[in-house]
């Protein structure tokens, strides 16, 4: 077992580069621990010439990132490319296809894919594992997939976007707006310039669609998923949450029902301010899985960066060099259920339905009348003051309501009924609370 | 791999009786899981007609425990007996030496004997697993040796006793004293008829002793770990540390200090409230850990009981049966090593001591001269009224003192200045702040 372990990485971007930069510095410990040397052989990126700040001399360059997949001198091609199609799937499907085990960090793809892939791998007796793709550092696959495995698990949420969690935080100790703190966040790095698949939840959504079929084994069902993202949240939504004892964060939430269905939402919700996800703060990932004999298990940490990333990465090949192999959904591909996505409209919650109104008489008694009539009993309603003077909105007012627990379809019947109203100016935002 | 792993349970208390069944509960997934059945074939326990509320009839008895482990129809021994050496420790070491798979829940075994057992295992090929080991359900020692075992780590601490974890708890939320709390937790099955084991630290000891070997790559050293338990915090500490923004946690640190020493101590703390741990309430267990490229990792669950205990164990079982192979300490025994323990003298934090003092004049003045000419510089220091009255102590009252950061060495040197005052009526409490 003291051959080593012949590695090539395709991509060397932040996370790349400090794959690269973790084993060289962990190198004796890596290997104590591996049972073998882990070493790069050869590399692939867009950019030969690119001063990445490691040093990648000792390496063999491809430029056709494909041709590392086939390479003799290779035992695990590493996936960094990111993308759900194109190359990096050209990449893995080849290196499996081959045998050699493939190590991603690409939750698209795994999201999109990864039910052929864990087929391929399968049927070439390689691993597939992803460690990386889902909370950045967190070792949540492992913790489900193997340390969890005793348990029929019945539901995993968690806060799974970085960036996301990262603005709503700076909203909250700033008071500002999200295209305020957004801007900032890029000019920060901490958000990409292309942010749309941030925060409009679609990075969340690949997570949790992973996590899931891991979590229920149940077949991987991203296309099923109820993504909202948190670009219509002001800070008045954030002060209003935290009127009434919450914080708003972006959760993703699975639950495999009493049903047979399958719940998979990503969604920013009102978090109480008692429960663990609430003290979850910036860039930071936590995910809960509830077992049904382990019971709650909260695992947190860094959810994105190149130290984190590569920590996976590495987690992941140093599995592969002791020979340790799981299915990469916990069972083999052919017994994972295909589940039938639930009907949100019989789930029960508290929910958070703020309008932008006219200010003019008769608006709370039109929306008030139709909560009554779709049978949404009303907790609590704020009525605030003119939104920001001299803005577009000058002649507009925020009302928030909160509901008691009923069904979601109740409050979609409400908003319905006030669907075309000119006394409200844009579509209601709604969001559950939770805890 | 259909042959099923067939497994000899030691142990019919609360956790074996559990694994029985989750066994049974269960059954479906864990066979799909672990790739093939996993079967008990055989039990053994002091009493044989004690009703456990699970049906044992399939099962072969043995009333000679070490006789489940010659067995030849056994592949895995299960040792849930307890004890760190006795009728366990001669069970692991004939399953061990006989080239059988060893799954345990017993912590003091492991932190008293672990190297040894560990150096049997790997001159046997057989497997030595004992995530039950160590913070009952919470996957911690699948976290630290396989998760972030990318990283160089080099602080661990948690809360690891569920027990004083409950009974601090319960101070804070009912004001009462230690000895009503232990009594209640007592009556209601949270702590155990005997619980000198858990309220003066030691089972946390031994748990810390396991997290500090796995994480560092240290020989396991129980016995140079520095333990003090709660048995002597009052209510009014609590008060006091509410006042400062502080809980009193139980918590085990252990660093891998720069100097190459291991640091390693089980002590009541003040921990700030901001900090995660300050929220981890009653019976749960939470640990962190801090790698080089992964960055804090936090791992929070129940820390007790039969289900989660029972998941640790068949997560073992389930690994095992996959073939998944990781060193009991993360790299061969003969690789661990033996670091020197640290001069906790040198180390710098803030302190909070309290002193029950008679109630006249110059007590105070005694107190801060000592302090002053030790080097303590102090950061608050109050004096409460008298103590309950009525009571034995009705003559005296507390006075807490918080130091700035500064050396232990130097709070040691102002209670030895104080030692033998007899103003001061019982030797002071001390205990460090963190976060």
């Amino acid at each position: 077992m003291t051959a080593p372990l012949r590695i090539a990485l395709a991509g060397l971007g932040t996370v790349g580069a400090g794959v690269v930069r973790l084993l060289a510095e962990n190198h004796a410990l890596v290997t104590a621990r591996a049972g073998r040397p882990i070493e790069v052989v050869a590399v692939s990126a867009r950019n030969r010439t690119k001063d990445r700040g490691v040093d990648l001399s000792a390496f063999a360059w491809e430029d056709d990132m494909t041709a590392l997949a086939t390479r003799d001198d290779v035992d695990v091609v590493v996936e960094l490319v990111g993308g759900s199609d194109g190359p990096a799937l050209t990449l893995a499907r080849t290196a499996l296809a081959g045998g050699k085990q493939l190590v991603t960090a690409n939750k698209a793809m795994i999201a999109h894919h990864g039910m052929e892939l864990a087929a391929l791998a399968e049927q070439h007796g390689a691993a597939l594992k992803y460690e990386a793709a889902v909370a950045g550092g967190i070792p949540v696959i492992k913790g489900l997939g193997e340390g969890a495995a005793a348990n029929r698990i019945d539901r995993v949420f968690g806060i799974l976007n970085g960036t996301c969690n990262y603005i709503l935080s700076q909203m909250e100790s700033t008071g500002a707006d999200f295209g305020v703190v957004l801007k900032a966040a890029q000019d920060l790095g901490y958000a990409e310039a292309d942010p749309a698949f941030d925060i409009e939840g679609v990075d969340a959504a690949h997570k949790l669609a992973i996590l899931a079929a891991l979590a229920f084994g149940t077949a991987v069902d991203f296309a099923a998923l109820d993504i909202s993202g948190i670009t219509r949240i002001r800070a008045a939504d954030i002060a209003q949450a935290d009127a009434l004892g919450h914080k708003i964060r972006l959760v993703g939430q699975a639950e495999l029902q009493a049903d047979g269905r399958l719940f998979q939402r990503v969604a920013p919700v009102l978090v109480a301010k008692s429960h663990p996800l609430a003290s979850v703060d910036g860039p930071t990932n936590a995910v809960v899985a509830e077992g049904n004999h382990v019971g709650r298990l909260l695992f947190v940490g860094r959810g994105a960066g190149d130290g984190p990333t590569a920590s996976a990465v590495v987690a992941d090949l140093i599995d592969i060099a002791r020979g340790n192999a799981t299915p990469a959904f916990g069972v083999p591909v052919g017994m994972l259920s295909a589940a039938a996505p639930a009907d949100a409209g019989h789930r029960k919650a508290r929910a958070y339905m703020r309008f932008v109104v006219a200010d003019r008489p008769g608006v709370l008694a039109e929306i008030t009348a139709a909560m009554r009539d779709a049978g949404v009993s009303i907790e609590s309603l704020i009525q605030q003051g003119r939104a920001e003077e001299g803005g577009p909105e000058s002649e507009s007012v925020l009302v928030a309501i909160v509901s008691h627990e009923g069904p979601e379809s109740a409050v979609s019947a409400a908003l319905q009924l006030l669907e075309g109203s000119p006394s409200i100016s844009e579509p209601p935002l709604v969001m559950r609370l939770i805890g």
